[in-house]
């Protein structure tokens, strides 16, 4: 395995296929500070996106929003009735889990394709009633998962499936953060902590990184979990403050991981072949750069890796598929073995016992 | 926290008080690869530590050893009958570990000190009747966890204990080697393939290094195990060649960790708390140095290290105590709770559900 021309054109985007010269217009459903900070900037970078719409139940932010880019505001009533629905050609998503279901009924129904956030939505059964919405409509719906676009992962994958580092015996991975710390002073981010909104904490929130990321990378789901759930503080009453995982992938691979909203910003995912390993550290946050080293025979290769714009790179790749007629994966089928892995995962935190029916009940 | 001034004086022996001349003359029990190549050099570096006598079933190989060495060589009979008593003080016992207890009997039964390898015994039963042995004979029984006195653990347990990271919250680690591919053409450790020389694979071999150096740096006690097994390679048929535990500490922090013969070779120990983390990276291996990260406000500080020859410190810290008149630890009963916790483990990927009685039944 010759790394260096392996990580070479390190980002090229190998999933690139339209060449032509149209664009995906935009409404943001969900104008909160992922939407400002992340994603309307990576439609702003991105080649054949535009954003034209902006709703929120919020209208002084939607219109302040808009005014500032050059897009139509619009309340969510508006929205539902169909308000301004030539100026858009697909939706994204991004509003409290448990609310994403009625706005894709709405957006499905126009014939619009669908970008919606992770994790899908509050639960797997509406979830699912989320995946058939899209599907009967016959629109595009992939899920945010922007860990899929970042060419550190996408390279990792490749190395893997390329054989690098043998078979994949084992995964470790975590995502940790101080949200207890860092909710003082900001309600923006009081919904993940309602149960109703959310569908549950740290699980939901960022132990579906470890989760999904290590699901693509070993192109492998979870056949089995045993679980346990916790939390310290008061904030946390009515949904869990922390997770750890010990799951079975097909193929008999334990892959054990921890989420956390009180404990030091972190987060790594470790794959270890029967010929070497794959670190990734740091690995989830948008805001940092991720890292890569790959041991092989011993030896510690830090792989000078070139760290994109994550929603650059998702928006884009979005629009590539919609452009070129072809449907954009992470799909709501994918996303959905999320949400009964999780499942699954409460239950066993519940229970105590470890629970092995994960998918279609 | 002045991490600068932490580890300043970093291989600091703690632990020493002797200060007089005298020496701790050692019987070396069992003359395999470890006691070749890792006790008796130790002792040859240590002060106050000579290596007298050598007890092998092989008498070929100990009376070869013994040549070399200017050491008695007897058979395990002549041992148990009392030859060559007076010169040697105490025992080191480094044989399968389902023999370690018949040896423990006569030292204990002639007054002699004991330094015992880990695991103890090849089950909770024969460990707990071996520090009853040491105990009703009045004699120090010291177990050969030589990660408690490496100046990386010890320093990192001190940053641990002034709070340097915060609560501790979740802890990751391994410990892997591709022994399936080592063993072909090495006979000597098959034993440890026989459950009943063994009394187990990869958790009772090296699985004990992620469980015990947890429970020395946290200074806390796993309260609940779950826990999976499996074996690809027909030389694991009776033996695991893989584990994949998460475990709850008390305190309630999770604990998770693999053990597994046929993975690359790797060992980390990744402990995270409120304010920061320590990332021992290698972590467990005697050949190997070892690295230690620590992490705190967002800053990633490397740690320049002092490496030792981790048999010179144990052999240094046993005779240490000995000569000083004090017990040495990790003791016999720290050393059982490790047993009782992997019998605990078995049982739980034997039954599938998570086990909670970890002590004496």
């Amino acid at each position: 395995m010759d790394l260096d021309e392996h990580f070479g054109d390190f980002a090229r985007r190998d999933w690139e296929r339209y060449d032509g010269a149209a664009t995906v217009r935009f409404a943001l459903i969900g104008a909160g500070w992922f939407t400002r900070e992340w994603a309307l900037p990576g439609i702003d970078r991105a080649d054949h996106t535009e954003a034209t719409v902006v709703v929120d139940v919020d209208a002084e932010r939607a219109e302040a929003l808009a005014d500032d880019h050059g897009m139509t505001a619009l309340t969510p009533a508006e929205f539902h009735d169909g308000v301004a629905e030539t100026e858009y050609d697909a939706v994204y998503v991004c509003t409290p889990n448990a609310t994403h279901l009625e706005y894709v009924e709405t957006a499905a129904a126009a014939g619009k394709d669908i970008l919606c956030e992770k994790p899908m939505e509050a639960d797997a059964t509406r979830a699912a009633e989320l995946v058939e919405t899209a599907q009967d409509a016959g629109v595009s719906l992939m899920v945010g998962y922007r860990m899929h676009l970042d060419p550190v992962v996408r390279r990792s994958k490749e190395l893997i499936e390329a054989g690098a580092i043998g078979d994949v015996v084992q995964v470790h991975s975590n995502m940790s953060q101080r949200m207890v710390a860092e909710l003082e002073g900001d309600a923006s981010d009081q919904w993940r902590l309602d149960p109703d909104l959310a569908g549950g904490g740290a699980m939901m929130d960022i132990g579906i990184y470890p989760l999904n990321t290590t699901r693509f990378l070993l192109d492998a789901d979870p056949v089995e979990v045993s679980a346990e759930t916790g939390s310290t503080h008061e904030e946390f009453a009515d949904v869990e403050e922390q997770v750890a995982v010990r799951s079975t992938f097909e193929g008999g691979v334990p892959v054990l991981f921890t989420a956390n909203h009180n404990a030091s910003h972190d987060s790594f995912l470790r794959v270890t072949g029967t010929e070497g390993q794959i670190i990734i550290d740091p690995a989830f946050f948008e805001r940092e750069d991720r890292g890569l080293e790959v041991r092989l025979d011993g030896e510690r290769h830090a792989i000078d890796v070139t760290n994109v714009h994550q929603l650059e790179e998702e928006f884009a790749y979005f629009a590539d598929c919609v452009l070129a007629g072809r449907k954009p994966e992470p799909d709501g089928e994918h996303a959905l073995l999320d949400m009964q892995a999780i499942e699954a995962i409460y239950e066993s935190a519940e229970t105590g016992g470890p629970v092995t029916s994960i998918g279609p009940n």
